[in-house]
């Protein structure tokens, strides 16, 4: 029932009979979902007096407070022109400006991949999954945890393409330590655009390296399509509290002039950057939102943005941030409710933990953030496989065993089927009281598609489980990356575009000295 | 903010000075929370056509196909009476008769434990969390799998004990298989009654083993309070499809009689016991619980029952049941409204996996069943922690870890502050664009009770956990379980109880040989 863009199989037999058959069913079949077109309704905490309040003290914020645009005298200069009260770098937006400016933003764009059945739709009742962004360590069972290396970045990327559920090739999904920071985007970029076929982010590390990835989208896309298409979505986070500063802003508006997408997002470790307590988070997630977006419309009316959250709690013993708590929880649907009361897509949640291994307290933490993601009516969920330890680490078996749980959403997303067969009566008079179910006729049309069933978990009888070495989900989970990393097949590229963009990348790296910092 | 009934140090020190001080700090505080009050809405994943369609069509159930009674002629006497066809053993209800006697039961009751602070009220917006039922093993890192005994049986009552957010003792929360079949129920209820002091449940395994349970409850609480009060729960599976057995119903049949409350439960692996569908699933589910809880009626117009489903699915390679899948969480949704519908106390969800391991995919399958068990509206989560392998292993391990997570449950369901003190706004003005909040006075003043805080997980800096091992969460938690055994303390009983409830035990013991089936 899913509705699947399947690669054909590409070790498919030459010859007819026995053994073409028994090759058709070891044949590797890649396939990827298609982005999840919710059919539940969304769970909503705020009843409509709360979101009147917190609408109304986010304006009080923007008004009497003000944010700052640091180090940018343009910006100051569009928000003057705009009919802010700017202050040195600080921008007073009267109450309801902000608001009035984000109307231009669309509600729901396109992103366009280089294979259009990836093509995903951002906004509305979508939800689009993107992996971990931004470790700079890797895990796994046999090398431990260690600095990301670009061969690391690969063997994500490669399991991103093999996820079924992952409908997004995402950015940093790892750090690539061992490449010079000034140089590293440009790497990153060439292995999402020819190691995957699925849509991707763009570099917002410096102003450059967002034009950078501009240019190497003009030549994978043509530069006209990339002029009239969304094809980048990138990461833009705000330095809360209410604070915007140069690089990241330099990035929006390289993105926002070329029409590509951009998410705007405050970086909240709640308790450190913004208000311990949930309304008081999320008032100030509002007024930086309502400031970032507005002002990406100042840059160019009509550009893709996206409402963002990455919202944390605290440790309050140990300062750490922590993962998938009750508090995260209500900031999120909160979030959800007020981007869809602006009329933006939202960005939030993901595989989150702050877990060291992919153990029971990583998988607690990690549905507890997946499921209220799902139900918080998230358009694009970044992290939404392999994150671990906070975000310092991606690690390779959680990628796998949460890129599994992502099927689980599919299919819940659904909803409840309510048509005959779903009703199922037949059925029911058929088997009678006391009767069996699994023979009967409605049983076994609908067994096959009935059940979401795990590509990774076990379902084994004990004993059977046991004779196979009492595996636990890490050890299954190292044996599926293998698995899909030994499966992988590269997609089919013009080799004239790859040839070109490797002189991009080669003639840029060779351009300027290696920069560590 | 949790109003929690706490026990008062018992080992107080008796003089002042630093001396009493450190004592204070390392007493042991035994704490209770107060069962959930849910200050948050509920899921709905039914429209209000679905919902009236799976009422309609199970009342076509009842009245077409009809349920049995099974060598029960006093139950036929009575639907006979009420007005239903009864042919054989079918009983076939006409549209409208079983809701209808459904509306003298109780949409909440209380149920009362033996520490008036710790009696639970069943119904309404409340979740009372109660642990696991049933397995016959038990497992811990140390031992392994295996028979569980009464020894297991009183370490996991002590547990439920010490546990702050289980406020219920439950039942058979492992199967004490070194006692004989016939007179394990006495053994269970005299733990239950003397290492706690939670509420707890009945034997359902016989009648006479339930009038046992209802005689010990005389013994503990008096006679006539026990006439007047409902201090048990106990569970009454349906033997789905369609099928009420003699020996349940001639258990629900004592509790009725005794005001005492009933779980009544359809026992449902999708796709076995009922249709592979959820639609069909729920419409089975509805008419198996209106004709329980009607029968209930009939026995004791106003007795306390309680909207049961238990409901998996199943794995269609392997036959196994499966658990935290998406088709459960609708079937789970989905029967909330249907007892909200019908004015009943709900019961479903619970720690559910299928894993031999409390490991990653114990605990994803498991937060996915508790945050719809929080979201579904659950008014007694029965197996709440604890549960392993299906149901067929009780885990230590997994015990105290589920019951963390529990905590994470009760934040949650408080809902979002919405006071000044909520709302925040001293705090962000004081702090200001590019401020810290750390340090302010809002912040100071709401710490401690801001953010939930897990007792068991691993929130250490990377450094610091590695020193200390490298540990994951079953190595925390069997920490863990040690630590809460050698605290425990035994709640104080009248001796004169104590003995007069030992007393019955040894002479119910006394009056029948062992029977181990």
């Amino acid at each position: 029932m899913t509705q699947a863009s399947s690669a054909a199989p590409t070790r498919r037999a030459r010859s007819g009979g026995g053994a073409a058959r028994r090759a058709e069913r070891t044949a590797v079949r890649i396939e990827t979902a298609r982005f999840i077109e919710r059919n539940i309704p969304n769970f909503e905490v705020l009843n409509e007096e709360a979101l009147q309040i917190i609408e109304h003290n986010a304006e009080t914020v923007l008004e009497e407070i003000g944010v700052n645009f640091v180090e940018n005298p343009a910006a100051l200069a569009h928000w003057r022109e705009a009919g802010a009260d700017v202050q040195g770098e600080r921008v007073r937006i009267p109450r309801g400006l902000a608001r009035k400016l984000c109307a231009t933003a669309p509600s729901q764009f396109t992103q366009v991949a280089r294979n259009p059945s990836k093509s995903v739709e951002i906004g509305g009742r979508n939800l689009v999954l993107a992996p971990v962004y931004g470790p700079p360590f890797v895990r796994d069972a046999e090398g431990g945890r260690r600095y990301a290396t670009m061969a690391d970045f690969e063997k994500f990327v490669k399991l991103g393409y093999m996820s079924k559920w992952l409908h997004h090739s995402g950015g940093t999904v790892c750090e690539p330590t061992d490449i010079a920071v000034n140089k590293r985007h440009l790497d990153m970029l060439f292995a999402h655009m020819t190691l995957s076929d699925k849509p991707f982010m763009g570099s917002v590390t410096e102003p450059s390296r967002a034009q950078d990835s501009v240019d190497m989208c003009n030549i994978l896309f043509g530069e006209q399509f990339v002029q009239d298409n969304t094809v980048l979505t990138s990461l833009i986070n705000i330095n809360s509290p209410l604070t915007f500063d140069a690089t990241m802003m330099g990035a929006l508006e390289v993105y926002a002039r070329n029409n590509q997408a951009a998410i705007i997002s405050p970086f909240i470790v709640g308790g450190a950057m913004a208000p311990v307590t949930v309304a008081g988070t999320l008032t100030q997630v509002l007024a930086e939102v309502l400031a970032g977006v507005a002002y990406s419309q100042l840059v160019r009316q009509g550009a893709p943005v996206i409402f963002g959250a990455f919202v944390t709690s605290i440790d309050m013993n140990s300062g750490a941030p922590t993962f998938g708590t009750p508090e995260a929880s209500h900031i999120t649907y909160g979030a959800g409710q007020l981007a869809r009361r602006l009329g933006l897509p939202y960005r939030s949640a993901g595989s989150f933990c702050g877990s060291k291994l992919p153990d029971a307290q990583a998988a607690y933490e990690t549905a507890n953030s997946l499921n209220m993601g799902l139900l918080s009516g998230v358009n694009f969920m970044l992290h939404a496989c392999g994150w671990l330890e906070g975000g310092l680490v991606a690690s390779f078996e959680k990628f796998v065993m949460d890129a599994d749980q992502l099927g689980a959403l599919h299919s819940f997303a659904k909803g409840v089927f309510m048509d005959d067969n779903g009703q199922a009566m037949d059925a029911i008079r058929e088997v009678g009281p006391g009767g069996h179910y699994l023979g009967c006729a409605h049983t076994q049309a609908n067994f096959k598609e009935a059940f979401w069933r795990s590509d990774l978990l076990d379902y084994k009888p004990y004993e059977t489980w046991a004779d196979q070495g009492s595996r636990d989900t890490q050890e299954l989970a190292g044996a599926r990356v293998k698995k899909l990393l030994g499966d992988y097949q590269q997609p089919q590229m013009d080799p004239a575009v790859r040839e070109a963009l490797l002189a991009f990348v080669e003639q840029k790296k060779h351009s300027m000295p290696d920069a560590f910092a």
